[in-house]
This record gives C-alpha cells, sequence and structure tokens, in this order.
C-alpha cells in the first residue's frame, strides 16, 4: 500500500492533523528552515531551535552562536539573525553550535517535536535529498509549512507543491485539497520559480531590510545534499 | 483610498483576521451556502443557521421547516437536508421560514456575525450580484471559507479566487499571499470550472451518497440575483 502524504498550510491548522506514526517536513523558506540547511552543511554541528527570546539567557554565548530574528530582523543586541548568507561560507562557524530563534520557523519545529515520529528541515536547497530520504522511511508525511504569524505564505505553499510533486513521483499518495492546490501552484511556477516566488508577501514585508540576496539564495535548488533531523532538542545532519 | 478585499481559508484561521468594520463574506459551496442563496431565492422568508443539532428541538416543524446535514447526509429523523435541488422550484417552501444545521458552513456564519460590520452569505450562483453589492458599501471585506471540518477546500478557495478576481476589477485592493493562491488557482480553472472543482475531496468524500447534480448545480455562475445578509440571528434577502 502506498504511503500519504499531506500539507498542512499554516501552524495554526495543525490540530486538524494526526502526527502519530508521521516523518514531519518542517517548512520556513523565508528564512529558518533554509538558514538551518545551510548553517549544517557548512560547519555547524548543532541548531537548537528555540520558541521564545527569554531562553536565549539560558545559553553562554562562549560556547554557542546565538541567533534572534522577529519580523524580518535581526534582535538588537544580537550579531547573527535570519540570513543563510552569514552563515555560507563563513568559516569562523566551523565546529560551532547554534542557538536560533525566528519569527516563525522555530515554532513549527516545537509545535510537531514531540507527537510525530520523527522531524525533518527541509528547503529547497536540500529537497532532492529529503525527499530521497523520506522515500526510504515508508512512512506517511506530513509537511508543514511555518507561513507567516500563522497565516499562508506563498513561498512554503510553493515548496510544499513541489515536494508534493516528487513523493507522488516516488510512489505517495496525495488526496487532499490542501496538496492539489500546492501542486498546482508549483506547477503555475515552473517557468519561473523565483519571479513567481518573489511575489510574497514577505518580500513586500521586508522591502526596506535589504534582504533580496537572502531570498533568492533560498530559492535554489539542491545546493545541499545532507538532510537536518530534529533529535533530543536539536537538529544535526543525518 | 482603496479598500481592501483579503480571504481566510478556513474558520480554524479566523482568530489571525479582525472582523471589526469589515463586511464578511460567508462561503461553504459544497453546499451550505448555495442552500441558502438557493432557498432565500425559492420563497423561503428567512434561513436560521444553527451549529449545534442539539438546538433544533427549539423549533417547532409546524413553524419552520427544519434541515440538518452532517458529514454530506441529512441527519436522521429530517426530512430536508443540505441538498439546494430540495429548495429549487419546490413550490411547497414558499413563504416559509428555514432552520438550517450543517457540518461547515452554519458555523463560519455564527463564528464572524457578532464581530463584523455585516455578514454576507455568497456562492457561485449570486457571485455578481454580491460583488456589485460589496463595491457600493466602501468597506473593507473579508471572505471566509468554511472548508470541511477545519480544513481548506478547493471549492471554496476557487469561489474566492474569482470573488478576489471580479474585486480587483472594482477597484479593491488585494495583497495577501492567500488571496494570491486563490487567484491563482481560479485562473486555472478558467477553461473548465466544473471539472476543476470536481476534483475536490468533496466530491471523493461524498461519492457514494448520490449528490453529483447537487455539486454540478452549486458550480452554476449567477443563476440569482439577490444578496442574502445575514440580521438579527436570521438570514433575509436585502
Amino acid at each position: 500500500m502506498s504511503n500519504i502524504v499531506d500539507v498542512c498550510l499554516s501552524p495554526d491548522l495543525i490540530h486538524l492533523f494526526s502526527l502519530k506514526n508521521k516523518v514531519v517536513v518542517i517548512i520556513d523558506i523565508f528564512r529558518a528552515t533554509s538558514v538551518i540547511c545551510t548553517a549544517l552543511n557548512n560547519g555547524i554541528t548543532e541548531v537548537i531551535p528555540i520558541s521564545d527570546l527569554s531562553q536565549l539567557n539560558e545559553f553562554d554565548s562562549n560556547d554557542f552562536l546565538i541567533a534572534a530574528e522577529r519580523d524580518g530582523k535581526i534582535v538588537d543586541g544580537f550579531k547573527f539573525g535570519n540570513s543563510p548568507l552569514h552563515y555560507h561560507n563563513n568559516p569562523h562557524i566551523l565546529g560551532k553550535k547554534l542557538v536560533l530563534t525566528t519569527t516563525n520557523g522555530t515554532r513549527a519545529i516545537n509545535l510537531s517535536k514531540n507527537a510525530a515520529e520523527s522531524v525533518i528541515i527541509a528547503s529547497f536547497l536540500n529537497i532532492t535529498a529529503v525527499s530521497d530520504f523520506l522515500k526510504k522511511q515508508q512512512k506517511d508525511i506530513l509537511i508543514l509549512c511555518s507561513g507567516w504569524k500563522g497565516k499562508i505564505s506563498l513561498e512554503d505553499t510553493l515548496f510544499a507543491g513541489l515536494m508534493l510533486e516528487k513523493l507522488v513521483k516516488l510512489g505517495f499518495k496525495s488526496e487532499s485539497d490542501s496538496s492539489f492546490l500546492s501542486r498546482q501552484l508549483y506547477n503555475d511556477s515552473r517557468t519561473n520559480l523565483i519571479k513567481f516566488a518573489l511575489q510574497s508577501s514577505h518580500k513586500k514585508r521586508t522591502e526596506n531590510l535589504g534582504i533580496d540576496k537572502d531570498l533568492k539564495f533560498c530559492l535554489q535548488l539542491d545546493i545541499f545534499d545532507n538532510v537536518p533531523i530534529h533529535k533530543d532538542g536539536g537538529i544535526v545532519l543525518i
């Protein structure tokens, strides 16, 4: 029997889905899960996702890189935020652990980490590696989009559409209306994914923050071959 | 300044939207809002939407038509359910009041009736009449899709896409990612709305219930010219 893949387009809809025995794939294209993939593929040994800024006090900045983003900006008092370019090809991060809190993505991770069979972190940057990994698991899959403060986001839905297309080709069944509309949307974007995705409200919201290079970085396909997994409170490469 | 139109794709996301001073347009294409439009345009004088089956006891069946649907089926013990064909061209309903409880649509109505400036009931059957009415209100609009038990539905999203297209042409601004994806989806369906919409999971879910004729009825454009509004606990034509 085929395994099923479904998509939850907002963390605020997660109560409608059973996570039991499922592999949950967390998505926050702009930018948390793109950052996590980039950091781990550039020498960070572990990412510790934190929901609340107040929890950051528990971590000594001599032992950890600490990164905090809210509303698209680095939180005052921190050096690192939610830009993948801070981590890509940066030799200073080699071998370090990263504590990360972001507006949306870390919430989605923490919402699902206890209920699911396992929690995987994905982005366009490693989408094929994640799809191939999921095929081997022989489990039902739920793609969980982080969205923006609970609202559905274009870029996460597009990612879900492409991952659904890949998983259906790999033999998974996809039946829900959310899956259908995500796949439809992705297929509309095929001729120019970057131009299509940059119609996102995230781009308009962050227009004055100078993060266009970040957004384009996050829309690259398959620049990394590794799959991050959540284990014992931290995220590491499998 | 232009008024804004936005869409909430599930009642379970309604807490993310402010309803204050807004006109809320309730959608449940399969089938509650299609039924309400049909009943009122065929001689029912008022529809009273009820969320819980238990509340039906308060109404005397000598004075009211009482209709109850759960999971696509007429609830045991009731004669009327959620089929627009029960009401269309049925002379026996003339001048009567209809008490209606359904799986999804009546919940969306009751969720928004106290918070919004006004609550309008729409369906493909009266979409142009509703759009023209909204233009005259000069208020911000929220389209609230009922979905299926909280999950996003294809047919409601398609409706939202078409209504957004119409309202943008009438001068409204539409900015959110949910609006963008609804419009995109509607535009994908333009060449054959019925075929496209019948890919909905609602059709699969109700395949054994023989309601295909209902679904096709609900996908007709503009067979009615009137706009139902929620007022003092009941829905009447404006």
